[in-house]
């Protein structure tokens, strides 16, 4: 049996990912699940994460997590925090749970009231990415299904805005008459660059270039990587469009890992913009860390 | 058993559509079936309208069709006038068919080069408004899954336009996760149009308008009746930003029907707009009459 102090979990709405940490703050085990919230009614939550830590706990235990497990449909809601405010709130909730010595501790997340804005998991890994640069000011974005752009300044969330455009592709790809145009993978620089200026110097004209993807298709054989890059550099190019005032001139950091967060670095690039890369498994794992050590100093 | 001339059919994607037409031009008999293009092979088409006319025929006919059937994955490919060209091409092309006597003429689409585009059956939809309002010139309007504008002049298609907007909207609202904020049904009017003012002043904004449908429902009490008007706004508004070289100044119409075509004549009605709507059943036939008076001079 390994000497656990504490058990950090991001739990989200597809996964569930845990680790075991030692009272040096060292990671002795990590094992992860696909029993995300999405798939959970609120009394499958106590069986999941015990299903995920058992081997590694023979007493009392604090899990600290969070992500989706604290909205409305998880396992119990932890209110938001409204921005501008900490990165991690002061006020974590208690899920309630039946095994004697399990404490379950959720992070909230945060929201704006204006423009409305929700957050749940991001502020963790923002949290991480603050924790390896102290003082760090500037404007963070965490690509994904629904991308965040979050403006920090002395270790506050000040604003941020959410952007759908990993949704969007995935519904335009799939569910579209673009589903026939563009490919499953597959990948073109120079198509993917082309359209991100176009988005970017026309950005009024953005609803007009998706059918040009199948009519090209159809009439000059553009084949279907270009189309895919193509669509991807008219998304992001239209979400870079939106998010103008959050990245001009702006010192900016990326949280994210592999192709995603190269693409976001190469669109931001053509603007002249250089962006800092943090792998988001690190940075959660970080940010779980710094909001332990807050919640343990409360205590 | 009636005396029909000839046979007029609208066969979609979707839908076919069939009408018995007598020497004089008057409807003897209508029918239709939800046999569309998209869900027969080739050797599928000569049944499905077999079973559509048959009552109607007791010997040699011709059936002049125009829509989807024409296109590759169709009966058989009418490749597509380019233009700018006259609305009805002069070269129909001939469906392959095993039935003594039936002759089957099918209506060419239309493509423009450059930006890529394709049309089919909405030249047919086209030259019936034209029937109906001789020497007009101006934009037509031709809202749906995939909406076209197309600028005609002197009887000609200068060029056109494709929108996605339908196909759009589609996706967001059912595979996205705005499917748990945006109603099925339902509308409001002041939403829409708030929504229209927004996405033509500020259409590089669009891209940002979307999540906040979902945060505005979670921290505002937002109802999924006036989400779905807003989302409807959004993307009919970014639709214009795009299309505004097509209808600023111009003579617009409309061809269509229902809530779909108010909606369309209401947001270009907020930038001062007034367009003429015109039924897109009768515009239909009356522009397979049209084609079909053109074919039979050439006979």
């Amino acid at each position: 049996m390994i000497d656990v102090d504490w058990i950090a979990l991001d739990w989200g709405t597809t996964n569930l990912r845990g680790w075991a940490i030692g009272a040096d703050g060292a990671v002795l085990a990590e094992a992860q699940s696909d029993r995300g919230m999405g798939t959970l009614a609120p009394h499958d939550f106590e069986p999941a994460v015990l299903d995920l830590i058992n081997d590694w706990i023979d007493g009392p235990i604090t899990a600290l997590a969070c992500g989706m497990v604290g909205a409305k449909q998880g396992w119990t809601e932890a209110a938001y925090a409204r921005v501008p405010c900490a990165v991690i709130p002061d006020d974590f909730t208690t899920a309630p749970t039946k095994t004697p010595g399990l404490s379950v501790q959720i992070i909230p997340g945060l929201s704006q009231a204006k423009p409305a804005d929700v957050m749940r998991g991001e502020e963790t890994q923002i949290a991480g990415f603050l924790a390896r640069n102290p003082g760090w000011d500037g404007v963070l974005c965490l690509p994904g299904t629904h991308t965040k752009w979050v403006h920090i300044s002395a270790g506050e969330v000040v604003s941020f805005q959410t952007m759908m455009t990993g949704d969007l592709f995935a519904a335009i790809a799939g569910h579209t008459v673009l589903r026939h145009s563009v490919a499953p993978q597959g990948w073109d620089d120079g198509a993917f660059e082309t359209a991100i200026d176009a988005a970017l110097s026309r950005p009024e004209r953005m609803a007009g270039r998706l059918f040009s993807l199948r009519a090209e298709g159809l009439l000059a054989g553009m084949d279907a990587v270009t189309a895919r890059a193509r669509l991807s550099g008219t998304l992001i190019g239209a979400e870079l469009a939106a998010t103008k005032p959050y990245w001009l001139g702006q010192q900016i950091g990326i949280i994210g890992a592999g192709h995603l967060a190269d693409i976001y670095a190469k669109a931001l690039a053509t603007q002249g913009v250089i962006a800092q890369i943090a792998d988001n498994t690190d940075v959660t794992l970080v940010g779980l860390k710094a909001a332990y050590a807050k919640w343990k100093d409360r205590q």
